[in-house]
């Protein structure tokens, strides 16, 4: 984790992927595919959506990073993911992992720690499924996720400590641990539960900015870049329909100010 | 079907539903999975997609209720809809079928079949497809209907009686039907005809209603709501593209009186 | 294609295309799906979703046309495309192929290939796809097309005269070319580059129009009708987030007036 990380590094950040218009290569799963790409986009990033075995690979290589989602998995998927994230590897891409669901099934909890081996540089996930991919009992019932995040502090910083990843972990207030340090963003809006695959979409952008960033700089960015657009959208909404719509554009017109209004960057310590 | 069924049971099986939160199972098509998962978040329930052979049964485990939709079906997603209802009926989990484009192809119409005969507790589909679900020579041609629902008031009672399901035929008017009796549901706008996967959608949240009410007034409160909700997203809509967005705006403000203003069941004969 | 082809032609071909409402089938990626059945559906078509190998032939047989869009290709979805287009042909059903991301695989580039073979009507991508599924070293990156359409012009009018299809390559300027000619079209807006799945939902329009008039005017007609819809929907634009709600809006009330104001079709000398 860095010493310092504020929100004027989170907008050097952002310039730079503006200007770099990385790649990001998504295995995800079906229902955030759409609104993956759509936020790539308004970021300033490039998506890519491939999944087959065949071609997997080939994606990787032209790529400038990866983001693998367990949403909807199913054999022929895993095997995909787990090629692309041995050739992510072998070829030095940054990849993102996000463990869907993670302990509402065995079969998709098996599925996560075996990816989790792997060695992504950013796990992303709920409470629910961080304390589940970390090993401990958790309150897991799908996507849904019934702790805090504050419960997951200790867990997180224990599954970084095994993977060697950065772990995030998002909620009212989203943290983010590695090498025994914490950090909190404060950013968002309540209406990012009642509008699904935003925290997939979280984790392409985090992918995108692991290409301009270290893991731990790019987490902290994603986090603040998304949960900024994220508070601004609400404020233009009655209820949540138009809010991914809302987060695109503003996550397109970003700016210094929308930034330093509404996203917070903290020192935190594990729970 | 229930002797009387007001709008006021209506408003009371909302505030049920969102203060239980259900956890639904979709195991629906691609087209359909982002706007279903949307629309049951705004009405206060909480999706799981999951399709996996693998895990489909542990998921209706850990559910409150399943809906299958065969909209994109192909093999290996039938079995995992066959396991599922298997599954649901053997832990006495109340399960709805949308058989989309049932009569458009053999396949599809023997799917559909097949799964109707698993005892699903309401099966919602458009005219042409009940009536061909029912046995007889539809108008389908994929998922457009051309007939109207009207015309699929008695095969929806003959398919009611035979598989002992309520049916719920959507159209201008809505029909639902069981055990000899009929109810009509006017609620609606005709922009729901000009924007995919509403009636998947609508299918998703009358599983979430079979959770706090028993089927036949599970399918009348959620025509009832979801009709209503387009009625009043209509009004907000110079034409079809923000309707979905409006839609869920409307399902998440939900009053009393917006459901009185846009919604209306009445008793009516078979025809 | 036509000696003269104005603004006048392609309202006339709208018009029709109206009142005949077409069934498209589309076979197309995950992430299109909600947005082509939407804009299909804004048009004044039907659309119908269906992949799997054991129906797409008698959904060919049940449609007007047929969409083959590659971007989330696998070995069963590959098979599933070639079925179809074998049926389209034998059924003399007209048929458009989207080849996206050719160029990006070997996977990707040899099914665009083998599917170019079969004779498709219309062959619809940007200028990389273009220039590799002509033959050339393509400056593919997935579905990121790096080159300007002016410079896959000659390619395309190649690739036109090898395969007999009529080739549209798409960018800030489209062109449309087969028989040795080249036309232009000068609409749409640069928010297209930043909402995914608009140049697949354009591949769909395009089989629409395929329905109710030969392949060159189809094709002019519909990069004139999706472009001036997304040049209008622009104007009530801050960022990309609404663009596809609003161009479903722009299709759904489409005028005479909005077309001429918006849209502008040319003669042009391949480069």
């Amino acid at each position: 984790m860095p010493d310092r990380f504020s929100l004027a590094d989170v907008w050097s950040a952002l310039e730079d992927l503006r200007a770099r218009r990385p790649l990001v290569h998504n295995i995800t799963n079906y229902v955030a595919m759409s609104t993956s790409a759509n936020v790539l986009l308004a970021l300033g990033a490039a998506p890519a959506m491939a999944h087959a075995v065949e071609e997997v690979e080939d994606f990787v290589a032209i790529s400038d990073a990866l983001v693998i989602n367990i949403g909807t998995l199913s054999p022929p998927w895993v095997t995909a993911m787990q090629k692309a994230a041995a050739r992510a590897g072998a070829d030095g891409k940054p990849w993102v992992l996000d463990p869907v669901g993670c302990g509402a099934t065995p079969y998709r909890t098996q599925a996560a720690v075996a990816l989790a081996a792997r060695a992504p540089d950013i796990i992303r996930g709920n409470a629910a499924e961080i304390m589940s991919l970390a090993g401990e009992a958790g309150a897991g019932r799908g996507v849904e996720s019934l702790s805090r995040s504050e419960e997951a502090t200790r867990p997180a910083a224990a599954l970084a400590a095994r993977t060697g990843a950065v772990v995030a972990v998002t909620g009212a207030v989203d943290y983010v641990t590695g090498g025994g340090r914490l950090v909190a963003v404060h950013a968002g809006h309540d209406f990012m539960r009642y509008s699904t695959a935003l925290g997939c979409a979280l984790s392409a952008i985090t992918a995108a900015f692991t290409v301009v960033r270290p893991p731990p700089e790019a987490a902290l960015a994603a986090l603040a870049v998304f949960g900024a657009a994220g508070s601004a959208a609400a404020a233009r909404c009655r209820g949540p329909g138009h809010f991914p719509a809302e987060i695109c554009d503003e996550l397109y017109l970003m700016t210094r100010e929308t930034l330093s209004r509404h996203a917070r960057i903290e020192a935190a310590s594990v729970g």
